[in-house]
């Protein structure tokens, strides 16, 4: 039997059943293993030579990839969920990805109703194919410094697009460059002789007969990204407007309008509603966050179980490296951070509906909380999820390197969204300004709520001390929340304290930025193991499952707690033996995960297609993979290399023309 | 006057000096000037488009450059210090380094005088070309693990070499796949009828003819590895052998050898020589750690000058983001960082000439402390340098994820410095068996020495906690020098506590591998600080240089402290209010260091063409330059996309065929 064989047959809990907690649902379960299936067996989605392929057949390639999947969806009459499936699945950013995720969203939320009939049944058969322009060259983060200019023309009842300067020129965004039909465009909006800021208009930029850029729209890419294969299936574009002429009702009008003698009138929808369309994005970014984690989890897991090195003694062959508490202490916290991680983009689901429920009843109370929540949970789980992409890659040793391991590629493809949707220090910055905030207005006698509700409760953490005495103490789930409470509300308080004490409040927040950041990261890591430990309150059917996600909650609690030990030492809350308390009762917990390490990855259900990694293969044949892979490598097409006779011969033969002249 | 031109007007240090500084003589950089212009200068050494380019096209570029640098090397007729120069600025990894690097100094330092005779000569006219070939498919860091065999025939005076296993197939040896006509391979010896575990051969694997592999070699590149560029010059390979055949004398027995009876003879020459290669390669990856550093943070620096950002004011432009907070706090400590390791390089040039003096008079006195110190100096400066290329990716913003910024590939190209020479993880471990081992030994009265010498003062260490009152107490070096002492010291004796009170001490070190790397990192910090505030008592011609490198060091121990305020917390030896006392003196010196930090990157002197980045311009000319490379991007050789016609078009115009035959 090979190891991996031998390693499922020691676990200890019902693999089909965790399939289903980590699916969501038996249904859910379903849906994706059909929709895998169905894109691991079409020859058109086949993904193994992306990293050998040049950028311009690499592009043309996902092309070909996003037809075939269009035509799919048409033929097999697939639902949005199946397709959106689908294309996850197929897992090749693509301007699909901007058409479905961010134009048509934009025209929804933005458009008035008489916008919608007109533009979203030409994007639904994609009939136009739109994308998102929105940065610049010279603006990212302050979408307000914008500088693009969209002047109206009350003559012609025109707007008038302009780039006026190079840094105004839109940059990045995605299916711009060779492929959007129509873009929906942020601009200043001129008009009447003054601006009014920064509005969005749609805006055709190739014509629908030839594709050629229309008159004063000037387009193209922007270049190669970081990795092989990576983004660079996709058409980050740059767009330069000059003149570009549209009718007044290609701005989108449902939160402001102008009029045809050039009013600028706000209607009375409120601006909040945007919000609900925010938490939907993050909580997909979350989701996100926990699936691309779970499938570098699964390949370092699988290596890790394969791979031996060291301790051989007598006939025994060497230990496997998962069996090091080197490689366990840097592995199973990422397991467990993939599980606490997919329960938190489960109750980020609910989240996102409750706040839909009240933007429905003008109850606008809990958007402030739940808009420092989402974007700090953005900001945290997608920086800790593309360093340990960067971690398992490592924990691969030298083969982590080798594109065959399939981490380049996700590590990548992942990276961006770092950035994107805000950048993660902007958005913990957002985060602990909302602290300081909520702090401030507790004087004045008001009760923080939802996830900021344990602030209310500020001075008993400040002054109670961590209660463990004994290592099994650190498994009690008051414990653990009150030590994350306690952690998160001192260091908001220190900080708070430190800038009351500054001569100028502002100057005092940018002074203490750094501090604020890290009480602001223990807020949203707060959020994580309360979200993980709730959600273990509820029924799990499944023999031993409960148990099995209990140890990874504890193992995710206890090695934030032994990763960050200068947090909870700073004020006291814990000692120096807790800690060591802590550190004891995670190699517990690891030993107790190690037997259930293989089955626990294989509770992702990840296809060895979806995966792309001969070292996270599901049989373990690891070595004849790798092996028979790099033969087929197109350096390897000839004994003897190109290059040979005019570069490296003349070398060995000393026979190089040494002549001054020809260098 | 431009923002970078404005930004060295601020300067109050003299670069010009500074360079003479970093550059280590006004000799040295001269020589790296001379140097990085020649190469800056060659079309032949163009690197811009190495992005776009297939790998096959890649690699034969990277043939032309080498066969180009060696015709340069002898018309010029350059040192081999100039070579060795031009090969860096040259800038891409190629078979040479393989050659110079590890196939010659084996032969050196393995091979008898009569070898040498025989072999040097050849490959020192490159009319032969080496590698290295010692990892296998299945065995990286467990060198005695390796399977390849070299069985002694004594009825032929000839090596029969096998590859027994598939995972004793050699892989990752760079320069093998495609160029290399001779190895030195690792492969147990077996005569007599025992296993004489690994021993070196040398031994050739291509015709000097027509460059064929020789009967019995299966031989090729093993793939594409992470990143655009980056180690994709190298044509790292695997390699298998069928009972190849060659000659007893190519067993390279400098330090055992095999009689022509197929007798085992150990030499008398000592083991311990090949230590010194060892601190030597080691130096080299510290200097070169400190060179990609560099590079990193010279373009982080510029373009955080140039990138501007939220806080516009009427008339007056954004902020420019290096004024930022939260840019200075993860900037400037890398900025200190690459400094710090200059020093280190520096003081490990020291360290290697004074070990092989001791070598001479078989002085082996201080192996095992300078065996143990360039192991965690080797780990703690790559695994940070890496992290710090790409958090300086990161501080970039959006555009560090184009490849124009240079970083990808920087990245990419440095992170495998984690891995080769010795994985960063196993050798903390060996430096925490030497600090467990000294501390062991102090019971019987030995004195540690060197840069363990602090241990013997270890009793007044635990015990002593830091003096600091006031914030200005954090900068005496006594007092910094105190600090990291005595979090080295109580991490080690923590460590060495808990494995005394296990039942099986080697049992008791496997379970605490984590707090052993902890504190082997701790005790490698305490020397790179060291370093630094050693090489400041020495005299620094030229305006403020001094107190300019005096601000940086103290940025790089008080951002150490600060960024691991667990380990000084843990044992009480700092307190929360020291703790705020160092974050606000740091704050302080990163102002003292802003209006100088242009400046202190142009002391690096890397020319726009080693940077290869259009972030990191000299002129900060960064917008311009970044919209203009992307016109000429192969993705915009035509407005209408390739593809079009066949895959964008028909989904237009819904003309996608839709039977379910074509699926």
């Amino acid at each position: 039997m090979n190891t991996l064989a031998q390693e499922r047959r020691k676990a200890e809990f019902d693999v089909e059943s965790m399939k289903v907690v980590w699916a969501g649902s038996m249904e859910q379960l379903h849906l994706s293993q059909r929709m895998a299936h169905l894109v691991a067996n079409d020859p058109v989605f086949r993904k193994d030579f992306r990293v050998t392929q040049s950028r311009p057949d690499l592009f043309k390639n996902t092309l070909r990839k996003a037809a075939h999947a269009w035509k799919l969806v048409q033929t097999l009459r697939l639902t949005e969920e199946e397709a959106t499936k689908m294309r996850n699945y197929i897992d090749e950013p693509a301007y699909t990805d901007l058409h479905w995720g961010m134009f048509i969203p934009s025209i929804k939320g933005q458009g008035t109703e008489v916008q919608q009939q007109k533009w979203l049944p030409l994007a639904y058969k994609q009939a136009i194919l739109g994308c998102y322009a929105q940065t610049e060259l010279g603006h990212g983060s302050n979408v307000q410094g914008l500088e693009t200019t969209a002047t109206f023309d009350p003559s012609t009842d025109e707007f008038i697009m302009n780039t006026p300067v190079l840094t105004a020129t839109k940059w990045w965004p995605g299916a711009l460059g060779k492929v959007a039909t129509h873009a929906v465009v942020y601009a200043r909006l001129l008009t009447d002789g003054k601006d009014y800021g920064v509005h969005a208009f749609i805006v055709q930029i190739r014509s629908l007969e030839d594709h050629q850029p229309l008159p004063g729209v000037i387009v193209g890419d922007i270049g190669v990204k970081f990795g092989n294969g990576g983004y660079n299936t996709m058409d980050n574009g740059f767009l330069r407007f000059n003149n570009v002429r549209f009718p007044r009702d290609q701005m989108l009008m449902r939160l402001a309008s102008v009029t045809k003698e050039g009013k600028y009138v706000q209607s009375d929808v409120p601006r909040q509603l945007g919000y609900g369309a925010m938490v939907y994005v993050r909580k997909s970014i979350v989701m996100d966050a926990s699936n691309y984690l779970s499938r570098a989890v699964t390949i370092a897991t699988r290596y890790s179980a394969v791979r031996r090195q060291f301790g051989a003694q007598g006939d025994k062959p060497e230990i496997q490296v998962i069996d090091y508490m080197t490689q366990q202490s840097r592995l199973f916290p990422l397991l467990a951070t993939a599980y606490a991680y997919r329960f938190l983009g489960v109750w980020m689901a609910w989240l996102y509906s409750d706040v839909m429920a009240r933007l429905e009843k003008n109850d606008f109370s809990t958007l402030p909380e739940v808009h420092a929540c989402t974007a700090g949970l953005k900001s945290i789980t997608t920086s800790t999820t593309s360093d340990a992409i960067e971690e398992c890659r490592k924990l691969c040793g030298g083969h982590g390197y080798l594109c065959a391991s399939g981490l380049p590629e996700l590590y990548a493809g992942y990276v961006p969204a770092c950035t994107y949707e805000g950048d993660n220090v902007v958005l913990l910055l957002q985060v602990a300004r909302f602290l300081m905030k909520t702090l401030s207005l507790l004087g004045a006698g008001k009760k923080p709520a939802g996830t900021a509700a344990y602030l209310g409760n500020v001075r008993q953490l400040a002054t109670q001390n961590c209660q463990v005495i004994k290592g099994a103490d650190w498994l009690n789930p008051t414990t653990l929340q009150h030590a994350f409470e306690a952690r998160s509300a001192r260091l908001a308080v220190n900080c708070a304290t430190q800038i009351a004490e500054a001569s100028n409040q502002e100057a005092g927040f940018t002074e203490l930025s750094m501090e604020l950041v890290d009480a602001a990261r223990a807020h949203c890591e707060l959020i994580v193991v309360t979200r993980f430990m709730e959600a273990l309150k509820r029924e799990l059917p499944g023999r031993e499952v409960k148990s099995q996600l209990q140890v990874l909650c504890n193992i995710y609690a206890l090695s934030l707690i032994t990763a960050r030990t200068g947090d909870f030492l700073v004020t006291g809350y814990l000692s120096h033996e807790q800690i060591d308390l802590a550190k004891a009762k995670l190699r517990d917990l690891f030993r107790q995960v190690r037997p259930n390490a293989v089955a626990l990855v294989d509770a992702f259900d990840h296809s060895d297609y979806y995966l792309g990694s001969t070292l996270g293969r599901y049989d373990g044949n690891v070595y004849t993979n790798l092996y028979n892979d790099a033969l087929k490598d197109p350096m390897n097409q000839s004994p003897v290399t190109e290059g040979y006779e005019e570069f490296i011969r003349p070398v060995i033969k000393q026979q190089l023309q040494l002549s001054r002249s020809k260098i």
